[in-house]
Parts: C-alpha cells; structure tokens; sequence
C-alpha cells in the first residue's frame, strides 16, 4: 500500500444497477478511495470478451451520493480496460475489486465469468485484483455476511501484495454461518450441457443454454470442497494458460513436415 | 484413434463464410468426416463467452459440396456445445479444431480469443482440442502455407493424445519460408490501450478500442520468439486457471477475522 489513503476500482459483471456492487462499493469505501466503472446491462457469462466490432460508451453517473461511478456499454473486460485509460489515465489503481457476483464463480466458472475476467484483466494491468462471488442467483441476495470477509481480504491484499500475475477468486457459501477463510485449488469440473429446445410462433426450433455442474473432482483442496463445507474458498489465479507440463511430451514428437 | 475414420468438429471465430475455415475444413476433410459448426457472424475478441440471456439458433446450411455445416447464432463456445449436445449427441468427436483465425493467438491474447476459446471448450468437454491462428487479420490472408502444418499436427493429435485437460494453440507466421515447428510457452505481454475517442453526430463521445501489444518477455522458449524467427509455434494450454505456486504464500496469510 504506497498511501494512507489507497484508489479501488470497483467492477462488476451483473451491471452497475445490481446490488452486490453496492455491497462491494460500500465495503471499499471504508477502506479507500473509490470509483466504480460498470456494465450499464448485466453481462453474466461474458468471460474474457472484449469489444472491437462497435465503439463504446462511458458515462459518469450519480446513483450512490459521494461515490465516483461510471457506467460502460461494453464487457467486463472493456470497463476495467476503460477505466485504466480514460479515468486514471496510466495512475494504477492500488486494488481492483470485482462482484460481488450474483452465483458462484468457483472451479471451471472462472472461464465463463465476467466479474473474474474483470479481475483478471486488472492483474494483467498490474492491478492486484480479487473476484468476490456469492452462493445466490437472486437480485434478493443477502450479501452481509461477506462484508467482513471482503474487507479483510482487501486490507491484505493491500498490505502483503500478490506474487506477479496472480489474483484471487473468492466465493462465499450462501450462509451466516462460516467457518473461516480456505485457501484452495480450483476444483475439475464441466458443465454437462443440456440446452432447452423450444420452437418459435414461426415453427423453427431455438435453444435455451442449461446446464448441471458435473464435479469431477471429490479433492478436500478443492473450492467446491470448501464451500460445502461453509468455508469462503480463496483460489490463486494465473493468467498464463501455458501447460508448462505438457512441453517435454510435446518435444518427444516426431513431425514428418 | 478409434476407429479408421475419425470425425473431426470444426469451429471457428471469424464466422462461418471466412475464407480460414474453409482452409481448415478442407484440410480435415482429406483426413476424416468433418461436421462444421460456426459463428452466423464474425465473433473475434469473443473470448471464453457464452449466451445466457436470449436464445440460440443453429441451421443446417450448404456453403460447400458434401461437408456437413451449421450456422450458430451464439459464440465459439457455445457452437462446441451445441454441437456436442444437438449434433453430436454425446457421441463425442475424435479432433476438434478451431480457425484457421485471420490473426494472430499468441502470448496473452489466448484469453480474448474467440478462436482459442472455442478450443478451450473443447477440451473440457475431453476432446483432443486443437487453435489454429495465421498473422494476417485481412479477409484476403493466404492460407496455403499453413496447410501441410495444420494436417501433420492434427495427425499427430489423433494418434498420440494430449495430455489430460490440455489443448494446443497453433500459431504460423505470415511467410512460405518457415524453418519448423517450435513448442512454446506463452509468452509474457499486455495490450497497452490507447483508445480512439472520437464525438458523434449528437456531440457525445464515443470510444473505440485499440492497442499496442506490449511483450514484456525475450525469452527464446516464448510463442512471440519462434514467431519472429519464422517457426510455427505450439503452446500447450490448459484450463485449471490455479496459481499453484502461490497457494503456499498465502497460507502463511493471518486473517483477523
């Protein structure tokens, strides 16, 4: 923490009008100083997308009195990119927050997630950056058992650092009663798709995406595992996608090109 | 292989009339029974996204004599699992492939790559996976150098495996004259953004993404380094998104709370 009062940008992926990010915005006031740049339209399951077909928008809004927000017609993704360019202009941030989400973002959800993409793209600006998630799809969530955890989390992170190009996902159990905070690997796990068909007024058939969570993993390690458990799961995050392992397989090859 | 004609699922992100797909799909063809599902419309930058909100549409087409297609009206992602889930039922593929992209998927930009993604999911789902990427972004690319790479590693893939829940990102210099193939690591950069911030009719801004990749890596082992000396090069990527080297640093955390 370079200063007595440190910057927090505030991000979301359910749009700056949800409430876990008046959770989230709340909670980092007390800490420092904030500015919220959102998703003006909720963008669950964006995942890294960026926006370079069409231009965006950024807009500065008035929705919680003393609070700095922004609401962006882009991705995730394209508001923590905006918001290092246009609103801090090359002055970092000291901490990026994302969420706190509406559903979990543990095991494979780390792909699919716009609030971890968002965290994500912060480490890669060299942000340290946390995703927050909660066990709850609702609007009508209740997020107030994780402000404590939220906030402590944030002091740490601001205190101690990460090691270079890592984040933190963390994701809470849907319940007032937690056990305490476990530092976990990201559980093996798919979504078995189903897809919901369905045929229009005009007889031609569309598809609902729908899904169960097929664990694959029964790892006491895992976040899945500690969630169960009433655990907060916290996973260290890489952004390199490099299967480090692989190579010494793949150098064994023979090409015949 | 499992058997004496393997069925091979072709994807891409540039949609499914550019000219890269037919690339690739001609390839596989010489090589087994190809089913293509793509993109209605171009979907770059689409990264790891999936539909959620509204519905989805996949049509039969007919763009090329005896090749098995479909138009998706969703991303990469969800083209692989639609084609899992509606077309292949369960019967999974033997090979997924994904491109031939019209630019360049290397180092960071696996995760905003629609392309990358596509092959990502595949792997989820168990196929052997494989993103293939050419450093031209022009509609008018030529392609026929890549040709004899694309079907080698594609063979390779088919008889030796990849490692469990890894997947390869195939890129290829824009030349005839390359010297090999190189296996890599992703190497280390950003995109630094810049932002064209212009004013519409009605006098409001508006901003459309740019950038400029920013290698922060020389190392000779990196995708970005066989790239500039003219080799094709092959990451092995993987999905476990879990900093396991820094799972230790930060059990050593104490939380007060």
């Amino acid at each position: 923490m370079n200063k007595a009062k440190p910057t927090i940008l505030v991000v979301n992926d359910d749009g700056i009008t949800a409430p876990g990010i008046k959770v989230l915005l709340e909670a980092m006031s007390e800490i420092g100083r904030v500015v919220v740049v959102a998703p003006d339209s909720p963008q669950s399951g964006m995942g890294h997308a960026i926006t370079i077909g069409k231009p965006l928008r950024l807009d500065k809004v008035d929705l919680y009195e003393g609070v700095e927000m922004y609401r962006c017609s882009g991705t995730p993704v394209d508001c923590v990119k905006l918001a290092v360019n246009k609103i801090f202009k090359g002055q970092k941030p000291d901490l990026c927050v994302s969420g706190i989400n509406h559903g979990l973002n543990n095991s494979i959800n780390v792909l699919y997630s716009g609030t971890m993409s968002a965290a994500v793209e912060g480490a890669i600006e060299g942000i340290p950056s946390i995703g927050f998630s909660l066990d709850d799809y609702t609007l009508q969530a209740d997020f107030s058992h994780c402000v404590k955890y939220v906030k402590e989390l944030a002091l740490q992170v601001l205190a101690n650092g990460l090691p270079q190009a890592t984040l933190l996902n963390v994701n809470f159990p849907n319940t007032p009663h937690i056990k305490g905070i476990k530092v976990c690997r990201q559980a093996a796990a798919k979504w078995a798709e189903e897809f919901d068909e369905r045929i229009d007024p005009h007889k031609r058939p569309y598809y609902w995406l729908t899904g169960v969570f097929q664990l694959n993993d029964g790892g006491e390690d895992t976040d899945v595992w500690a969630l169960e458990h009433n655990y907060v799961s916290v996973v260290p995050v890489q952004f390199d996608m490099t299967a480090h392992h692989a190579i010494p397989y793949l150098n064994n090859w023979k090409f015949n090109v």
